[in-house]
């Protein structure tokens, strides 16, 4: 279905910060790079780089064996692809999709590719567009392993890390809002950090050593806490909830006092007192994890 | 008030997890250490390693020139300390308190112990207690400098780094309540984001490598946005807070479509949602910080 040189071609959809990072990145590696975008114009710095601007989405999936799409969320990117030119176009041809959206979105348009013939991979993007093109950058992928190795030299071409993590299509999804729930959540805290120590008369930039010191401790604490959610076991011999707790109380009293809404707080302290109140008080704050996971 | 011998004594109130560490560290260092603890026999491992057992708080900081208490709260730490018989045996004395709480509770306690003349030094730990005694611990104190000076070589016993931020006393405690709101509320997510993971199927241990890799971006992050919201500069350009919004949405749909409640998610992203809303949807997430301390 596709010419030779449409293999060393690529198509991206969408040209928010990430869609023109990752075009950025191929034209880089001297890939033939086809770009579209909803609201034109987005793509002239990629189009003075030597991009080809598609003036549709048919005619920019027709151009290249391989096309990613990068908007905000599958409605989107079904707007765009959803439509019976870009159905057809899009025939026997990969798309893959670095959208961030739900396991089940995932698998939908698993569906909905292969009732049309076209060969699908999901995937997403664990870091920030800075990344992209770097060996920081972090992509998982899921869907057939034969297509994804197929279409893996192109996809190294954004340079770091690609991961397939399994044939099931919501896989990387499922990483993707977990993954997601830890960074936006801890994105939250620093937020609410930051607000909290202005009021007490704490700077960003005096905060942000010891903000980079609590970064810096936490993945050796996932790493460890991770085997203790999978076996089963949740120790607070070296920090009991109840002692944390008393911290989250602490946090939520000072907030309140500078009248700064402390929501995230108050319901990261709810959980851990309704974990004390099922009977866990001496166990580590990670048991959390298995009593929200209770049905 | 105090013998040499004294001077090259410590003592420590209260034996938890972290009160342990601390001992332990002080008596690998060869000071002789006092200890005490509410329930009995938490002493025991530590008087075999050389420490001695205090039968009363009064006869435990009148063995030493310098008392660490390190306990759940100041509420405990005022049940143990201020009682006449320990105020007395204090007078003269230097008290570090290194129990975390909040800038008033330290301001509090250093004006009870300037109403009795102790000398009074307020700090907070930043790290487990795995890390006591090693270069890997972090403290942070506030207080008269001068002081501070004077018992720094005994408090380097416990290792790591330790920072006097400033002669306020309330310092150390408003610099801990903010360290631990980003400590707690991204150690939420984790616990949020691996029952998320645990009902699509991924185990803790399959998610740890890529968590690791979230938690090894924040740091810089961190750094990055500091200067931001120093200057009032919230650029969403690389990803702005309309893009973090639909994924929270992703994760809070998630979530509850497995019965996991999304408590601490719909909060942050109720935060995102006024900001949006106040006008701001093409700046980045971190100008809740700034919307957050509005008063
Ligand atoms: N930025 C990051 O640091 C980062 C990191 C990892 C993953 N991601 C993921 O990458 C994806 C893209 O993010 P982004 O940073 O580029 O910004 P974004 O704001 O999430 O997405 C912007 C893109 O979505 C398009 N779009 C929005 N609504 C549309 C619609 N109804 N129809 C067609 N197109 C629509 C925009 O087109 P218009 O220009 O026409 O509005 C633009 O191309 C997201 O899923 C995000 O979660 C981003
Ligand atoms: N563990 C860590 O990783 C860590 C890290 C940084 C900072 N910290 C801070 O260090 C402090 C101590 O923490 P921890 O880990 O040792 O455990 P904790 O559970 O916070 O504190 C336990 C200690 O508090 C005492 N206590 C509780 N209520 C009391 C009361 N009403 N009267 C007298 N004593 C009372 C306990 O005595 P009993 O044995 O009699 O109950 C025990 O000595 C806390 O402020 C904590 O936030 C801990």
């Amino acid at each position: 279905m596709s010419t030779r040189s449409e293999q060393s071609a690529v198509t991206v959809l969408g040209l928010g910060p990430m869609g023109r990072a990752l075009a950025g990145a191929f034209l880089d590696a001297g890939l033939r790079t086809t770009v579209w975008n909803r609201t034109p114009g987005r793509d002239r710095e990629l189009v003075e780089r030597g991009a080809v601007g598609a003036r549709s989405v048919e005619e920019a999936v027709a151009a290249s064996a391989l096309t990613v799409i990068c908007v905000v969320n599958y409605d989107a990117a079904d707007a765009i692809v959803r439509r019976d030119a870009v159905t057809d176009a899009l025939k026997g041809r990969t798309l893959v999709n670095l959208t961030a959206d739900t396991p089940d979105r995932a698998r939908d348009t698993a569906a909905w590719a292969a009732g049309h013939g076209i060969r699908y991979l999901d995937g997403a993007i664990m870091t920030p567009t800075t990344t992209i093109g770097t060996p920081d950058a972090v992509f998982i992928h899921s869907g057939p392993e034969e297509l994804y190795r197929e279409h893996r030299p192109v996809l190294d071409a954004l340079g770091g890390t690609h991961t397939h993590l399994g044939e099931e299509i919501g896989r990387a999804a499922a990483y993707d809002i977990a993954l997601l729930d830890i960074f936006w959540t801890a994105m939250a805290g620093y937020a609410h950090a930051l607000a909290v120590a202005r009021a007490e008369g704490v700077t960003a930039r005096e905060l942000a050593p010891f903000a980079q010191g609590i970064g810096a401790i936490l993945p050796p604490i996932f790493e460890g806490l991770a085997e203790e959610v999978d076996s089963g076991s949740f120790s607070g011999d070296g920090n009991p909830i109840t002692s944390a707790v008393s911290s989250m109380a602490h946090i939520v009293h000072t907030s309140e006092a500078h009248g700064i809404d402390a929501g995230v707080m108050r319901a990261a302290e709810g959980m851990a007192r309704r974990v004390i109140g099922l009977g866990h008080g001496t166990d580590g704050f990670i048991r959390v994890a298995e009593v929200l996971g209770r049905r």
